[in-house]
Parts: structure tokens; C-alpha cells; sequence
């Protein structure tokens, strides 16, 4: 889908989708662009740009709101066709999970587009400055393999905030469920049409080269990018990016930690095994919330949970996997866990079930250990696989945490009576440095569109610890730059810059917050 | 200065600063550190941060007000020797203009810190998730040359947003005025002591290699870079934080593009040629901001305007550079605008001045010479130069500003009566996507310190354009991770996002910008 057409792909390849539940191929074949599709679809970008900057806030909201609607007239038709690819069951997980909240996610950031609070007008008055975050240019989408519909290039958050934004969006699909991005993609150009956007708001290339990846990053038609995805595949991008000037918003990599605390452990050893169970078995562990590393201090109620959990495992039914890939990734971590100290408590090996499964794992290590080789110790395996480290004290607890990456998300359980205070207390400030979200007595696997989310956090588990990829407005803002009018003459600033505030949007004036005109009467 | 201690030096070297009027070496040798004195800076950032994490907004603010307070009761002794080192007039420029801004900064930055209202705390009581922007860890700042206070490594803009947002400093002194920095150094050290700053909060390094400076800006202790100069420099500092993941925001180059219609040259030719006049020999034209490229189209007017503006600057006194090799650049710069194609009009050769001086240089190119080579006609010439291009037609107009990289500022002068408006409405999107702030009627030297200004823009003037380096409270948010609290009991959130509002912050609750309790009568 180029310039608003679909037309027959320049290809250098093709590529099918496959069964994960039975590794066969299924229907349908799908081109490898070569650099002149992707050439033309920056040039569509550009020319959707230019006249996409003179739309409103509310045209815009209307394509999303239509696409929202369109998607749902299509639904069934979308989840059967996304499991089929995926193997994610629909239901409940994608007729009553993903896709609504995709169409929810739309539609919050339709009303955040018609309200222009997201902008975040500031103006001073006594200077006449004023400033507000404006679109940014063509953004590029890299959707990621666990989420077809609501992370997906060409429906997802990032679409939606990168449109909402008032940008133009290049989809670049997930090679592994191709069919159900083309259905969204239909739809998306559908609504756009209705809608008057401009040809080439919404484009969808299937796949391309790592080569033309990069050198999409770097074109100058191109403002930023936004991925989800394996940390090999982000630093890439980044490193093309980054030569660029330009910004790469990418959500690589995360094990999550959970610190449960010795009252915790004491007060419902079992009831948290049954939480880390649920979750991390969820999706079959392929979350980028997946909890994949639980810390907790030996005491006479660790042997407990750690039993619990490795029961809890071995009792739920193995998932299926993403793909061939996902399987071979997730058995190539398990090994080099293993090799670097883990113990085996529980799978550790591919299942006995049909398609691409591998048996829900937990491992187990010494904190001691764990130390030892902290780097290796602390990989992602994607998938359904967790590790437990046992650390001797409270202080050895906050030396692994020290040794931790950046991560998306932390967890601290501790006892409802107060009783952990202290050692909440010990280990929080290093856990709170490390990751965008912190919870207490949650899993971490519901990532809430919130607009006081934050799905993102410290480097390598994102590429900037500023901006999160959930949750609007504040998604929106990676898709924009800060412009400032300084004495503007009245007629020609933009509207949500004017002295009346017709939107009745959000605005920062003289440093106090409002949604009046300015010169109104208080 | 590490570690709370003046203490000497581990060094590899030495230099002194010069007087830029005599070119004469000016008393006091200053060190050139090894990679010990940063590893031990490092340290103790570390350190420091760990303890600032307790300290209050108010705390803070107390530190930079008693600072503002010590730089004013040593402000005739650090303008003496700031206008020794740098040539910049001590009236008016230091004493009556740049020791006040730097002050005004600091307590515009303090009264942020206790309001807390720069956190821009968010917060979702439907799914109790409540996030704000927090410190983000140890902070290099690398000062440029041309703002000995206001810009200055451990008293400007930079410093006083990362303090402000929580984090210790590490400045680097530009090696032009080491003794000035040097003096502010010593108040920022007997403040911080005085209001009971970890010591390590403020530290100053006068000079390193490049290849330290790389390795610190790799370093995992550090968190994020601020840096104000060259764009060699900046883009070197940039690669190796890139590498690392880290946040480098810079202030590279711009050449400030000043569009004058038809219709304001037939007004109000030498209105106009006064005011670029003024704008381009401030402080001999060594602003970011300095306006060194002027569009105009041909009209009966235009040989008046370049007649009138070579005239003034003729006749304008030829300013004092801030160093040997900035005359060295600004010549090279010209002689590499004159290859290209560029016709001298005014100057363009060293002045006959005693000191570092260069004749007022007005350079000439055509529209068709310019897009022929705009690459090289774009590149920043450092001081006292500005180059006209003569488009034309208006089409031509719009084509120059689209070859145009990302810069600081863009002016558009236009008639008072309105008869240029159509044309403003054709080259003003082309100008808006490649500047931070765009002015009508003006010229951009003045950066007023308003939460409305946007010092910053596009790719390469600053490596990311969404941010600000001058503007309190904007600007501290290059300094600050969001963060994000997902069920965390009440009594372990920080002040700011507990249900009591005790600070009064603006806060964003449900949707709505507030600053009262939540639960509150409304």
C-alpha cells in the first residue's frame, strides 16, 4: 500500500505465514520491497505531510474514529485470521482483549487529537511566546511479532500516536502474521478515503531488507521511527537513526524483575506463586512485560514458593509459541542460562505438544551466582520461562538489583502488616532507577492504556527513558517537536495558540493551567 | 573541584586563558585532568546522587538561591574577569545583562524545584497509576565560549536545570575563561556547604582529552549530557553517548535564516538593515542565535537594503573575537563561503583592530548560486558575518528555505499592512518544519528565559527537537526519566503524587490540570 494504492510490490523475495500449531504454510504470499517501494513510500510520506499539516485536530480524530469502526465491523474475520498466524487464542485473548483495546486506543487518541491538549500550549503572555508541540514528519512503524493488533504497525499505539500527532505513517508489518496487517491496512486506507486524508497517510510494506531498514531509518524524508521488537533488530535501527540526528523511539528488551519481600513469602507464598504463574504463562511468556526474574531472600518460606512455582508450571498446559523462531530463541536462552549457572526446576526442554511449544520452565540460581555473571544471567528469554534467584540477605538482594539493566517494569511484594517496610525501604531506590513503572503487589503484564502509563524505562529496555510507547496523551509526544512562536502576529498562529481557545484545550498560561481564553474574566 | 574538595589535579597537561584583546597569556595556570580525576568525579556524582534523592524541592531550591545570592556579592570581581578572559564589555553586556540572567536563572529554577510543578505529574485515580518526571542521575555539563555565566558549565542554563531536576553536576569548563568559572565554582561549592548539599553535588573539571571526554560520556555513572559548542564537538560527544544509550542534548550550530518579504523592504529597508546590524555584531557576532543567512527576493528595494546593511556594518566598530581560534574559524569560514561562490560586500578580512578582530563581513549570493552548492553556503560562519541571498522570485524563495537544515530560529519580516501575507503563507510551513522558534518582525539574539521559549530545534542545530536548553521549566526535563508508579501503596509515593497536593504543583488528575487535593470539593 503506497501513495494510497495498492499495487504490486518491486520484490526482491517472497515470504508466507506459517501455522505455529502446525508449522504449515499458509495461503497467501507476501513481497520483500526493494528500496524503490520503499523510496516511493517515502516520497508519498512527504507529499501526505505537506497536506496533512493543514488538517484539524478533529479531521484527523474522524479518520481514527472510522478506522476503530471499521476495524470492528471486520473483527471476526481479523482474530480468526490473527490466530491463525499467531496461534493466540481468540478468545479470550484477541476478541475480547486486543482488539478492543486497539479500537479503544484509536479512539483515545482521536479525542486526544481533537482537543489539542496533548500539544501542551505555553504561553507568556508578558513576552508574547508561545510554544506547543507540533508534528514531527513521516514516521516509520516496525510492529513486533506478539501483539498483531494493538502494537501493530498499522493499528497499534505507535500508529495511533504517530497519527494522532498528525504525522503520516510507513507500516512496516511483522513478516509473521502478514494477513491480519493487510486487513488492518485495508481498513485503514478505506477509512483514510472517507475521511479526506491525504494519499499516503497510511502505507504498508510487508518486508524489506535489514539494509533498506537502515537506510529508510536514515533518509531525510523520514522524522523518526518507532519499533518494537528484539534488542539485535532495535540497536540496529538506532545506530542508523542515531548517524542520522534522528529520533528512534524502540522497546527492546526486559526481564521485568519481582522482588518479593520475606513477610510477603511468609504471608501467601502460594497465592504469588499462582500470580508469577498466571502471568508469566500468559500469552505463552511472550510479553514485553513478561516477568522473567524473581528476587527473593532465603527464609523458611522460600523452599515453599519455589516449590509452588515450579509446580504451578509444570501443572498448566504448554502455550504455543509465536513461531519456529520464537521457539529456537526461547530453547537457545534457556541453554545459555543453564551454561552460565541456572539450575532446572522445572521444563527446560521443547514439549511434547503439537506445534511450536516448549514446556513452561523455571530455573533457579544463587545469588552468589547470579552476581558471578550477572550479564549473561539477566538475557531475556522470550517465552515462557522464568528465574528464580535466591539471594542470602537483604543486602546481597540490593547488590543484584544493582547489577540489573534498565528494565520496563519492577515489582516489589511485600506483607500487607508493614512488616517488610524496612526492606521496601532498602531495596526500592535502586529498583526505582532502573525501570519506567513500579508496582507494588501486581504483576506487571497488564499495561493499562493509561495516561499515567509509562511503558518504557532506562536503556537497553527502551532507547530514551523520557517517553513511553503506552498510553495517551504522552505517546504522542515522541511524534512531535517543540515550536515556538515568538511575536507572531495574532492571525497567523495557530489556533491552539490564539488567544481565544477554541478547542477548549489544556494550556499552560503564566504558568497556571486552564482551558480559558486568555483575557477572559477568571 | 571533586568530591567537595578543591584539591590539585591529577594532570597531563596545563594551559591559561588569554586576553583576547592582547593575545597576551593571562596569570594562573589551570589543569588538564587525566582519566583518574574523572573516574574519581564520577565516583562521587554517584555518591552524591544517591543522597540528593532525599533531599527535598525545597532543599534544592535553598542550594541555588544561596548561590544566585553569592555570584551577586562577587559580581564586580567574576565581570572583571570574565571580560579579561573573554573580551565581552564588563557594561553592558557581563555586569547590566549576563550575571543577572544567570542569576535570574538559578531562582527561576529554584522556585521550580519547590513548586515540583516541572514533574508534571500525572495522575489516574480509576487505575491508581500515577507517574511524574524524576531526576535521572549524574550530569556532565559542557559549557561553550561565548557565555562565560549564562550558558556557563556549573552557573548556566544547563547546570541550573539538571540541579534543579535532581541531579549532581559535572561541568566542564570551556578553557577560554577557566578563572571565571573558577570563581563560580567556588560559590556554587561554599552554597552547596552552606545548605547542606551532599558534597559531589556540584564538581568542575577545567579541561580533559577528547578521548576522556568520550570515555566519560560512555560511562555507566553518568546518566545524560548537556554540551553548548561546535558541532564537531558535539556530534563526537554525541557518537559516544549514542553508543552507550544515553541522552546528549547539544546545542551544536545555526545559522538563524531571516526571511524579508517584498512588501517590509519597500516599508522599511534600513529599518530592517539597523536591526540585522545590531542583531549580527552583539557581542562581535558570537551568539547561537545570530542571524548569518538573510533571504531576500529581488525587488526595487533590494539593492537598498544590501547597500544600506554593508554600509552599516562598514561603519559599526569592529568587535573583539573571544579567542585566537575563533579568528582563525571566522576566516576560514568566509574564505570557504567566497570559494563557494559567496561575494564580499563588506569586510572579509582580519581588522587592522589590536586584539582577535575581524573586519564586519556582509557576503552576497544568488538564489540559483546558493541551491547550486547550499550545503556549503549554509555551513556557520562563528562571529561577526552574515550572507544575503538574493532570490529570484518567490518560488525560488521557498526552494532555498527547503534546502535549509534544522536551525535554532527563522525570522519572518513582513509589511505592516498585510500586502505580504500571501507570501508568508507560502514560505512560512517550509521555514516552521526547520526551525525551534520562529519570529515575526524581530531578530533572534534575544532568547528571553520564558517557560515558552524553545531554544532548541531540528537536527543538526541540536540532536533532538523536542527538547529546550533555555526555559525553566521546560528545559529540566532533558534531565528527568518519567516514572511510573502502578498500585504502589499511598504512604511510599513521593509527595507529589500522593492524593494530598502539600507542594500546590500543577497537576494533571483524571484529565484535568489541577493543583488542589485529590478527593478535594472541587
Amino acid at each position: 500500500l503506497i501513495g494510497g494504492q495498492w499495487r504490486e510490490a518491486n520484490a526482491t523475495g517472497a515470504f508466507h505465514a506459517e501455522n505455529p500449531k502446525t508449522g504449515e504454510a499458509l495461503p497467501g504470499e507476501y513481497p520483500i520491497s526493494d528500496w524503490s517501494d520503499v523510496d516511493a513510500a517515502l516520497d508519498a510520506a512527504q507529499r501526505a505531510y505537506a497536506e496533512l499539516r493543514s488538517k484539524s485536530g478533529s479531521d484527523i480524530a474522524a479518520f481514527l474514529e472510522r478506522f476503530a469502526e471499521r476495524i470492528e465491523a471486520r473483527s471476526e474475520e481479523l482474530c480468526a485470521l490473527a490466530s491463525l498466524e499467531t496461534a493466540l487464542p481468540v478468545e479470550p485473548r484477541l476478541a475480547s482483549g486486543e482488539l478492543p483495546r486497539t479500537t479503544g486506543q484509536l479512539r483515545q487518541a482521536a479525542k486526544a487529537a481533537r482537543t489539542e491538549s496533548w500539544r501542551m500550549p505555553v504561553i507568556d503572555t508578558s513576552n508574547n511566546i508561545r510554544s506547543y508541540y507540533a508534528s514531527i514528519g513521516p514516521v516509520a512503524v516496525f510492529g513486533p511479532n506478539n501483539f498483531p493488533f494493538a502494537f501493530g504497525s498499522i493499528s497499534g499505539g505507535d500508529f495511533a500516536a504517530a497519527i494522532a500527532a498528525g504525522n503520516p505513517v510507513i507500516g512496516k508489518a511483522h513478516p509473521l502474521h502478514p494477513g491480519a496487517t493487510r486487513v488492518l491496512a485495508e481498513e485503514a486506507q478505506a477509512a483514510a478515503s472517507e475521511t479526506g486524508m491525504p494519499a499516503g497517510t497510511v502505507q504498508l510494506l510487508y518486508n524489506m531488507s535489514y539494509e533498506d531498514g537502515d537506510r529508510m531509518a536514515a533518509d531525510p524524508r523520514l522524522a523518526a521511527i518507532a519499533f518494537t521488537g528484539s534488542r539485535r533488530g532495535g540497536l540496529r535501527l538506532k545506530q542508523a537513526a542515531d548517524a542520522a540526528g534522528k529520533p528512534a523511539y524502540l522497546e527492546m528488551s526486559s526481564v521485568n524483575p519481582v522482588v518479593v519481600l520475606p513477610g510477603a513469602l511468609r504471608e501467601r507464598a502460594d497465592e504469588i506463586a499462582g500470580e508469577l504463574t498466571a502471568s508469566c504463562l500468559m500469552g505463552t511468556g511472550q510479553f514485553c512485560t513478561n516477568p522473567g526474574l524473581i528476587i527473593v531472600q532465603q527464609s523458611d518460606h522460600t523452599a515453599e514458593f519455589v516449590d509452588a512455582v515450579s509446580r504451578k508450571f509444570e501443572e498448566a498446559p504448554n502455550g504455543v509459541l509465536l513461531s519456529r523462531g520464537g521457539l529456537e530463541g526461547l530453547s537457545a536462552a534457556v541453554t545459555s542460562l543453564t551454561s552460565a549457572g541456572a539450575e532446572r526446576l522445572a521444563g527446560a526442554e521443547p514439549s511434547a505438544d503439537p506445534g511450536y511449544s516448549y514446556a513452561n520452565t523455571v530455573l533457579k540460581v544463587s545469588g552468589d551466582r547470579f552476581l558471578s555473571d550477572a550479564e549473561a544471567l539477566q538475557a531475556e528469554a522470550f517465552g515462557n520461562e522464568t528465574l528464580l534467584v535466591i539471594a542470602d540477605s537483604q543486602d546481597q538482594m540490593q547488590d543484584i538489583i544493582r547489577h540489573l539493566e534498565g528494565n520496563l517494569t519492577g515489582c516489589i511484594y511485600s506483607a500487607s502488616d508493614g512488616s517488610d517496610d524496612d526492606a521496601y525501604r532498602a531495596v526500592e531506590p535502586a529498583l526505582r532507577q532502573r525501570v519506567g513503572r513500579l508496582l507494588n503487589d501486581k504483576m506487571p503484564t497488564g499495561v493499562a492504556v493509561s495516561p499515567a502509563m509509562q511503558h518504557g524505562g532506562p536503556y537497553p529496555s527502551t532507547g530514551h527513558a523520557g517517553f513511553t510507547s503506552v498510553g495517551i496523551p504522552a505517546s504522542m509526544l515522541r511524534f512531535a517537536m517543540l515550536q515556538c512562536y515568538d511575536n507572531v502576529r495574532p492571525h497567523r498562529l495557530p489556533a491552539v495558540l490564539k488567544d481565544d481557545n477554541a478547542a477548549g484545550a489544556w494550556r499552560c498560561v503564566d504558568g497556571n493551567w486552564t482551558t480559558s481564553d486568555i483575557g477572559a474574566a477568571v
